[in-house]
């Protein structure tokens, strides 16, 4: 059997950060036309209803398993949509699709596998504060399941010196409590107390918190696995708007000569 | 008059790196109530005709002037929606639009202005190419028409030393064609010549033309103002497809220790 003419593919798309005003329309298309949702129970749940689409929710860190069962089932001619939350190139099944590519069985590598871009989370928390990512900006997973702390502490440290604006992801969990402590010790001998600190929080969803706060004096209990934690730079500032509205977060395009 | 009851809005939006399959249901709705339209005439000419909406098409790096026209046109009661290419808080509106409530009449910040996020160039670049934004990464913007050339250098050797995978935002243009050239001699200083290097053009579009090369390799005259460049880390690698397709490029989530 050719399993290019099997009619079976893959499509590893992001639903966006929740809320269906933020999924694209080529997203919303392959989940119309899909026999199999694979991914992670919570952005399985965030896709429509299907009569006959079959849902395989799984758990949380089982991202290569995914991928191979969501290959599999292709191989077999199912269609198969992979779901991440946000876009999946970030942080997400992509790279694990990817992985079960480059180390499974060669001939699984004919088959109809796409990637699709989504809105990742920083960029929804980005627009609902202001324009904190107005200039050079990194993004930062900072579990330590699959990278030793080492390499995120020096990565922190590069980002803070080189004055990049940090978005951090996955910034603390029940398993993992403590790295988003960690994080900010680091950050804390680099930078100014006073930069500027957003604790984003499901952003889009029913349950938003957004909270404003400095380096020096953001509370750390309120982040959580739902939470985009945005690191300003020295330019990074506040605009006022009365005692109505919280302010904008504001980084600059331009860098003083 | 209350700027608050006049009715006008501003609406920060991305259309997404082309295609409206890639326009979020929230902007398309946008572009459909907006009285006006400003924005860099290229994208501006992206959004669908609307009979009776009026068109600001202005040049390239006029943002700041931009921003203030819209902000005055939803003083006046209009419904403007502030037009960029992809993500509008990735190098682009977002940030203006900020300036421009920052240092203009603080009675302007009254005004109702939202930010709304799209799927900008490097996450359709990664989408097409596979993985390569896998692990953490960093966004650059080439352009050294804000900050001094010294900044830029700075954060790519950050960048490359602490193993980041990069993007690169307006990495030339007419006006700057050396930039990228720079940019490479000193991405080559650190990193080890066979790293992969991808050459993202247009990604979605009809004139799409996507290069895979070494950083020892690529051919950086083929980089102009519509082409993202992305430089992977020493992890990232090709997964050959044979010799009919080309090979994914895929950036692990995992870093060994």
């Amino acid at each position: 059997m050719s399993r290019q003419t099997s009619g079976g593919w893959v499509r590893v798309i992001g639903t966006g950060p929740g809320p269906e005003r933020w999924m694209t329309p080529e997203t919303s298309a392959i989940l119309a036309t899909a026999t199999d949702l694979v991914g992670y129970a919570p952005y399985v749940a965030r896709c429509p209803e299907r009569a006959g689409q079959i849902r395989h929710a799984s758990d949380n860190r089982v991202e290569l398993d995914r991928a191979n069962h969501a290959l599999d089932l292709a191989g077999e001619g199912r269609r198969v949509a992979v779901v991440s939350g946000g876009d999946p190139g970030v942080f997400a099944m992509a790279s694990a699709v990817m992985e079960a590519l480059a180390t499974g069985p060669v001939e699984r590598r004919a088959l109809d596998v796409t990637v699709h871009p989504g809105v990742s989370a920083m960029q929804a928390a980005a627009a609902r504060l202001g324009a904190p990512l107005g200039g050079d900006f990194c993004a930062i997973n900072l579990s330590d399941n699959l990278k030793p702390w080492a390499v995120v502490e020096k990565r922190l440290i590069a980002a803070a010196e080189a004055e990049f604006v940090i978005a951090l992801y996955n910034p603390a969990s029940k398993a993992r409590p403590k790295q988003i402590f960690d994080a900010f010790a680091i950050l804390r001998r680099v930078k100014r107390p006073e930069t500027v600190v957003a604790l984003a929080r499901a952003v889009g969803r029913p349950d938003e918190r957004v909270t404003l706060s400095t380096l020096a004096e953001a509370d750390l209990t309120l982040v959580d696995m739902a939470t985009c934690v945005v690191v300003g730079n020295s330019d990074t500032r506040l605009i006022d708007r009365g005692p109505e509205r919280e302010p904008w977060v504001w980084s600059p395009r331009y860098v003083e000569g």
